[in-house]
């Protein structure tokens, strides 16, 4: 699993006909890419996936049964699509629990702000709807897919889990753990049961292997799957076949789960749920050509308030005008701005936002006042994830990755 | 892993083209098939797999080297190819230890004559070499393959743990897993290791997989190839990954440790070393058609010695004349006759053998005495076979499945 920054450009590994190559947009878990010179369309990716739009009755819904104001996350619609919420829902409203499942492939010592975006969400869901959470350190699949060492992805897997529990998971109803220490037992026997109902033909249709990809591809999805399934943990969840599994992701991982959902029943469980957000933008636009290597195209949680400052300032794609004279009279197109876009997703306060995107859209308000602004709440946020994750020891670790029952996961 | 009783006729899934179907032989480890009307080519498989033949001087050294005489398997060549033993043999020489494995796919209750040979053979190297093995059975390959539930495939697992121990392995030096229960850790990571270096368009050529074959198939090859590599067993060989590995098996498993061999020294580890046998054939003959789900086509180790005394007269293929006048004359076809050639396989005495093959060859001795010799050994053998086998109790699997260091194991 991994949170995927927005890519364009030359796709080298693409395997659709070239024809499909020039016109179409990519997304799938290790590659996004728009249609050249646009967007990614999100309606479009939707109606290709077949999942469903989450209307805004669902805020409300949320907000019903929770008790509290949803996230900015829900309430601005980066979490956007689903499968199957509504029944989760609808469980939940009849006093039925479930459980969560989200994950993150560790390939990088630091995460960027769109790696957060999953696990502030889930840690919202925990808090809020109190059920237990279990994530997925894929250390295997990046092993797989990067040029590392097994050791070198077990040690990623650890330092991104330190990232993780600095997102404010509660310890008493999560279960963090990396696929090469905990593959085996229960969670072995499911991976097995789902592979024996997916066929090569399938993934090679959903996730576009070929001949001379190594077979640890074609053997990986089914890792992936297998969390869906209560009795892949049975310290967890033995004797709770029925329990129904939400998974908070970016939609590029949807394909997992597409192939998850056609063999749940076939094996005795329910389709696991799915609420599925936007990609996060990369700070020279959605649209400009980037580069997910390139260091200057996010923002990480360990840059220092002076590197933030710089990178916003220098490469964050303004919607403003070229001029102080042109944008007054103009205003800026708050459509491909990146300080307002960022704004949208780490700025609590709708009221600001809001008045923040009238006083900029209509010229009022300059590039560098939001931009100023942006520094201002992403160092506040950076900071306080830093002190967070500074506090993380290895010994919290190991307690969040021990293999224990959870007593007190439903209360 | 499985051991083989020849089979012929049409061969419905077979993957090759249908001018090589009508042509050639068939030996994978799903399916043996002699070429239309004929008997298994070993000498043709020798060269195809590109293995040795085990010459006689090997007879000698073996001998030399345990200071005993060697296993009849040995003597008569039911063991006949292998790969790298001469290293095994000079490591040892120098005085360094190797490990064994083997395995089994557990896919029916009770074993037959066939499924034994690796099993007995194995017992005699671990005694004579005084080293440590790992036996696999690989229920998720049962699971896989076969129409199974996985708790089935664990159960017969279990049960033919039973049968495997009865054949007198040394509890300090044998560990027995299955994959449902011990794949995971250490073990794992050797799979994935593995699966990185093997391609999809590589399975397909070693094991004829096709697109509509299910991706465990695919994955699974890994599985059996980790028992190769020391480090799979970290309460075994832990900082032992220079230890060398020799494997005993039925030729048909020859494809898996080809891929093995291709990849160990890319991951830093000796290339394991094989001894390989011939196929048991059938009661019907080598050249008979018959079908592996025919109870009458083999000699089970369940089966009484009034079922024993009946398949043998009713069904084992006699290279005799048809009448007793023709037989006096002409004596025994030798080549294809099955009790002599089960004899070969379990009747200890050279001499006795020697001199059954010569009376019967020349006409002296009638096809009814050499059968009914065979009913006394095999009633013997099988009649010892299950007194050993009702002693092992349920604590002795679990004692010998215990993942546990082995502190004698090379004493």
């Amino acid at each position: 699993m991994d949170s995927k920054v927005v890519e364009r450009g030359a796709l080298e590994n693409e395997k659709e006909t070239p024809q499909e190559q020039e016109q179409e947009q990519v997304v799938n878990p290790w590659e996004v890419a728009a249609k050249d010179g646009g967007k990614i369309d999100y309606d479009k990716l939707i109606d290709k996936f077949g999942c469903q739009r989450l209307d805004p009755s669902f805020i409300d819904r949320v907000e019903r049964l929770t008790s509290r104001r949803a996230h900015v996350f829900l309430r601005r619609g980066v979490f956007f699509a689903h499968r199957d919420f509504n029944e989760i829902l609808n469980a939940y409203e009849r006093g039925e629990k479930f459980y969560l499942y989200t994950g993150r492939g560790p390939s990088s010592e630091a995460l960027h702000l769109g790696h957060l975006i999953p696990f502030m969400f889930t840690q919202y869901l925990q808090e809020a709807f109190k059920v237990p959470l279990v994530i997925q350190l894929t250390d295997d699949e990046k092993f797989l897919w990067k040029n590392l060492t097994v050791e070198e992805s077990r040690r990623l897997a650890r330092e991104n889990a330190k990232d993780i529990i600095a997102c404010g998971f509660d310890i008493r109803r999560t279960f963090i753990f990396s696929d090469f220490d905990y593959v085996g037992g229960a969670f072995y026997r499911n991976m097995v049961e789902i592979s024996k109902r997916v066929t090569c033909n399938q993934v090679v249709g959903i996730f576009g292997f070929i001949g001379e990809d190594h077979i640890g591809k074609y053997s990986f999805p089914p890792v992936q799957a297998a969390p869906s399934f209560p009795s892949s943990f049975p310290h967890l969840f033995s004797g709770k076949d029925n329990l129904r599994c939400l998974i908070p992701c970016a939609i590029d991982q949807d394909p997992y789960f597409r192939m998850t959902r056609d063999v749940a029943p076939r094996i005795g469980y329910h389709k696991p749920a799915l609420i599925e957000s936007l990609f996060f933008p990369a700070l020279q636009g959605e649209t400009g050509k980037m580069s997910a290597s390139d260091p200057n195209s996010a923002i990480y949680v360990t840059d220092s308030e002076k590197v933030i400052k710089n990178k916003i300032n220098k490469y964050a794609f303004s919607g403003g005008q070229d001029s102080i004279e042109k944008h007054r009279q103009l205003g800026a197109n708050l459509e491909v701005d990146i300080p307002i876009k960022y704004l949208s997703f780490f700025l609590e306060d709708d009221a600001e936002l809001e008045h923040t995107k009238k006083e900029y859209g209509s010229g009022r308000m300059l590039t560098g006042e939001v931009k100023q602004r942006l520094i201002e709440v992403l160092t506040k946020l950076v900071e306080r994830h830093r002190r967070a994750r500074a506090a993380v020891t290895d010994e919290m670790v190991d307690a969040f990755m021990a293999v224990r029952p959870l007593p007190n996961m439903f209360n």
